[in-house]
């Protein structure tokens, strides 16, 4: 078998739990197997290094952030290499341009494109342990890249795809996906298994298990994930098309406090209006979230959008830079907002999900702010402050405890 | 004008010394020259590193701790671009992947064979300052190699040869190159001017301005050094090919105390037995200095030799695995020693500068171990606590204060 193991960086943060992780790989190695090891960097490392940079730079440039980023998986996988040659076991750590990792060219937010698997099959073809850099890539300039907060997950995937490995399992300090987050509600339930929908839909709105694209990619080449804990041996939750268990209405509810609301109001009501704003931010790379139109005063229209908080100001400078353009009264942006999601592919056969969760809040007396809906899930923004009373409410309403 | 400089780890310390390089950088660039700069790890980050690795793995294997290496001046270089751009100038960091700096393969001592110029003068034509990383090189396997301690010295002359620079300085915390060492020297003096010969000699032997393949390598390739301070504005030192000012008896006084004594004794008298001895060193990339042999008891040999501090241990085990095939009778290391050596061109057309020596040592009433000579040089070997007041009785002997 050859597996593919990613271990995020709570679980590298020490020298324990670095052997801890070695030892959990050499188990798999010893069966056998072909082992490739995935790493983030080590604890909380990633924020020192924005501190150091934002010190430096309150600006930095995205080209160098990245720079400096990669350093830090490139430490972990060289330290992993240490511990697991101390266990006596042959191992060799690979950054992304040994790889190679080939991704886009968009510093800070880039999508792997390709992955050469030739120096890693040499590798494993010579019994070696490989241990690789997540999140980071190689564009065509022959700079790095990074893929975005979470994405070695994504890494992860890409190799499992490249290498079509066996089994491709995502360490986390979590037991797996739960019904919601268990920090905010105590009776969260671990599920034993998801589909890739609903779990993109869980990832995509801030359950923070897993990085949207992993799961995207886990779907768009059918790598069959399992998350689980690199604390304990317990079993996880297997993310795959389709699941056999008989479906709950819903499968979790997700918090995202991260999302930014901005207001742009009183734009003129004629056609095109919408794609001028939209395609200004897309261009600057910003992602638009839950969008909603409504009509204004005086024959003009309000258009009111999440994004994430990383690019709320970057939003709100692009949109004043181009005020004329788009010929708008008043731009206004609330950060006090929290995304607040239930998730199930079982809703598409049950007409009322969203009323129910609709009832539940009116009865918690949280007010809605705006409203988005697809097929396997229902997304409310409300106040930030309500976050936590909603999310329990919510999973209680739906019976996600029993 | 093309203008390498090189910086070393005290230089970019801290955001204060990266702010006063990037500035001094930036004033050579606006008077219009181009300007490639190369950078060693922040102040003891690698110090930091060896103890993270030796914390995980007494024995690191050299490749992994290479990998580890190459992250200390990636975070230099990307720091000091982020430093630049927030000044206004556009700069890009470059690490040994994306230059690329190829170099032999040994791991932690490798020699830079080639240096592609491409991107360099790409980003130079596009008006850009290059950083790029010192001390780090990419060997055959596409693996990361780092050049020996000081290496970046050896990195910035490369550079300088093959991009044809009309300069390169090298940035120290000295204000150049002294007749001794100031810490331990109090009179010691700056020098204008040093030949090629006698800085790889000051090098080798432990003064610790500049690393000896970066002279030796200037040397081969006629690139003109200048060895001055990042913190204040004064001459520095000027390595070449011909000194014009009239010659000292002898430039400098040296003094290494990271060199171990092995003596190996009882060796049968019997020819091929040095290079049986010194072969199996060699063969694991250990590097013998000063050699001694003598007539022991019996019609036996005894063979002395120094190490250096980092070697002792490698060496002793070589010496003890290879006990039945050299047949010797015992094996002794003394880490209590220090190499104290003169250097000077002058001493070439005046004999009796080692018997100056020798004398002087002798009214201190200091022993001397081992004796080794070359043209320009002669280094005895002597008990470490005696080297202070070595260095300074021989300093004032050669009148070198004056």
């Amino acid at each position: 078998m050859l597996i593919v193991k990613k271990f995020g960086g709570t679980s590298v943060a020490n020298k324990e739990r670095i052997f801890n992780v070695a030892r959990r790989c050499i188990e798999d190695y010893q069966k056998g197997n072909d082992v490739v090891v995935v790493l983030s960097a080590m604890g909380k490392y990633t924020d020192e290094l924005i501190a150091k940079a934002e010190d430096i730079n309150p600006k930095p440039p995205k080209r160098e952030m990245d720079m400096l980023f990669t350093i830090g998986e490139q430490m972990s996988v060289s330290l992993m290499a240490m511990a697991m040659e101390s266990l006596g076991v042959r191992a060799v750590s690979l950054n992304a341009f040994q790889v190679a990792m080939h991704t886009t060219s968009t510093y800070g937010n880039a999508r792997l494109k390709r992955i050469d698997s030739e120096r890693i099959r040499h590798e494993l073809d010579d019994r070696k342990i490989v241990i690789v850099t997540g999140f980071q890539g190689v564009n065509k300039f022959d700079d790095y890249t990074t893929l975005g907060r979470g994405g070695s997950d994504t890494t992860a995937v890409a190799l499992a795809a490249a290498l079509h490995a066996d089994a491709c399992e995502i360490y986390t300090d979590v037991d797996g996906v739960f019904t919601a987050d268990p920090r905010l509600v105590k009776n969260a339930r671990k599920l034993d298994e998801i589909t890739y929908d609903e779990m993109l839909d869980l990832a995509t709105l801030g359950a923070g298990v897993l990085h949207n694209r992993s799961v995207e990619m886990a779907k768009k080449y059918g790598v069959q994930l399992v998350v689980r804990s690199s604390l304990n041996n317990s079993e996880g939750t297997v993310v795959k098309e389709d699941v056999k268990v008989e479906r709950m209405l819903i499968s979790g509810v997700a918090l995202d406090r991260d999302a930014d609301r901005i207001a742009v109001m009183g734009l003129k009501d004629e056609p095109g209006i919408a794609f001028k704003l939209f395609d200004c931010l897309a261009k600057k790379n910003i992602n638009v979230d839950v969008i909603l139109q409504s009509i204004g005063r005086h024959n003009t229209k309000d258009i009111s959008f999440t994004v994430s908080d990383k690019d709320v100001d970057d939003a709100m400078a692009v949109i004043e830079a181009n005020k004329a353009r788009l010929n708008f009264e008043d731009v206004q942006c609330s950060k006090d907002v929290a995304k607040l999601s239930i998730v199930g592919a079982g809703m598409m056969s049950n007409p009322g999900v969203a009323a129910k969760m609709f009832e539940c809040l009116f009865n918690e007396d949280i007010n809605i702010n705006m409203i988005s809906t697809s097929e396997i899930r229902v997304t409310v923004l409300i106040n930030e402050k309500d976050a936590e009373r909603a999310i329990n409410a919510v999973h209680d309403a739906f019976g996600l405890s029993e």
